[in-house]
């Protein structure tokens, strides 16, 4: 057997998100029927680095297989390809040591979040990006964003329904924003994220941005722990599963006090 | 009664392209479907520049309209934008003579087509740009540009199936090629165009990319009259109706012979 380790983009819009379930059309589930093709029925299981939900996309998902066939490295990217829709694309595969889980050995993972900030929508950007029209502050939302940084109790900044039972603590090693024309976009760096915790961080921002709340609320909304403080999860349309990384974080860009 | 000329963005992906068809979501359809709405039930017909096919995207075309209502100028964007769906966006309405018209004011009309030029596609951009691996010579491309540049017969260049049953010659003031990083993007800025012209254009164009044709095998295309000269249509997913132009052309940006 040989362990497989794929970097996955695909375009959430089409996906009932990741994760398998039955009479649902999923990114994984499209992956394991191509891979059933590919060993004649056999059922090949994958393990991602996590799962992705409705709608979001991804640049850089990562996953792993393990598979008797013993095809070519280089081989191995045009045969899957091949066999998916337009949606979902291989863009690197490697043969890798059984020790790698594409789950399990996670040392990092970056987010980003595409905000078109202008008054018209773009129609062909309408699954791509959250439009938002009203002016934003970006001084005020880079403040709030070094806030962020760092370890912290993630509680009020993740879903209620997580099924996390232990710690929420998570280490954001770089949470910015940055305007070029009328998009805003949003980078998080960090050792882990708890469910939605992204989409919950963009929206206190975006309330940072329009003067809702202060980027000074940041340090006592996380010490609250307590999802209540925060208002609903924005769309998941401006949110992509950008790099999946396996070795250590570079520490020096670590920006915490 | 007023006439509203309106300018108007769409993603082509969703319709099966602009005309109403029974039974067909297309773009002529969704507009007046919001237009009765907007009047009562009663049937409002609106007059585009002309047709898109399926899958064929606009960033400006143009439609007008004739309204017994008296909204104000300025209210007109928003009332049909709230009832219109988000792959359809009016830009721009502006209250116009009686002498206007969408179709036979026409001056000038501008379309760009989007190639994707890289070895992987990219999954966020499979239905808004052409995905074409092979290397491409710009130089050639846009040597063989400029032979189509002009007041040409373009039957050589349009669909066999085209209905127009006067002249084919249409003047093209503007064939342009530009190369941003992977993208390449043509301009064909003209008098008027006949029918699968810009796609059967960029077919030919690609040949000469990568060397299948000569830049100088476009005259001799020309003069022969005669579609079956080229090969197939290219796709839909790049072409873009860009602009619709009620002015007289800029004579001094026409670079014919």
């Amino acid at each position: 057997m040989e362990r497989i380790k794929c970097t996955i983009a695909y375009d959430g819009s089409g996906f009932a998100g990741f994760q398998v379930q039955p009479d649902h059309r999923t990114v994984q589930g499209m992956l394991e029927k191509v891979l059933a093709k590919m060993h004649k029925g056999e059922m090949i299981r994958i393990q991602a680095s996590g799962r992705t939900d409705t709608g979001v996309h991804a640049v850089g998902q990562v996953i792993h297989f393990d598979t008797p066939l013993t095809i070519p490295e280089r081989n191995w990217k045009q045969a899957i390809n091949t066999l998916l829709p337009d949606d979902v694309w291989i863009t690197t595969v490697e043969k890798v040591p059984d020790t790698f889980h594409a789950r399990y050995s996670v040392k990092q993972k970056e987010y980003h979040y595409i905000v078109l900030n202008r008054e018209d929508p773009d129609v062909f950007r309408r699954n791509y990006a959250l439009h938002f029209p009203k002016s934003l502050d970006m001084k005020a939302i880079q403040a709030a964003c070094k806030h962020l940084e760092g370890a912290h109790d993630f509680t009020t900044f993740s879903s209620a329904k997580s099924s996390v039972k232990g710690s929420k603590v998570r280490t954001l090693f770089q949470a910015s924003c940055m305007k070029k024309e009328d998009d805003i976009e949003f980078v998080f760096r960090g050792s882990g994220f708890l469910y939605n915790m992204v989409r919950i961080m963009v929206s206190a921002l975006l309330d940072v941005g329009i003067g809702k709340r202060n980027p000074e609320d940041i340090p006592a909304l996380l010490a609250a722990k307590e999802r209540g403080q925060l208002g609903k999860t924005i769309s998941p349309n401006g949110l992509y599963l950008w790099k999946v990384s396996y070795n250590e974080p570079e520490e020096e860009k670590l920006s915490v006090d």
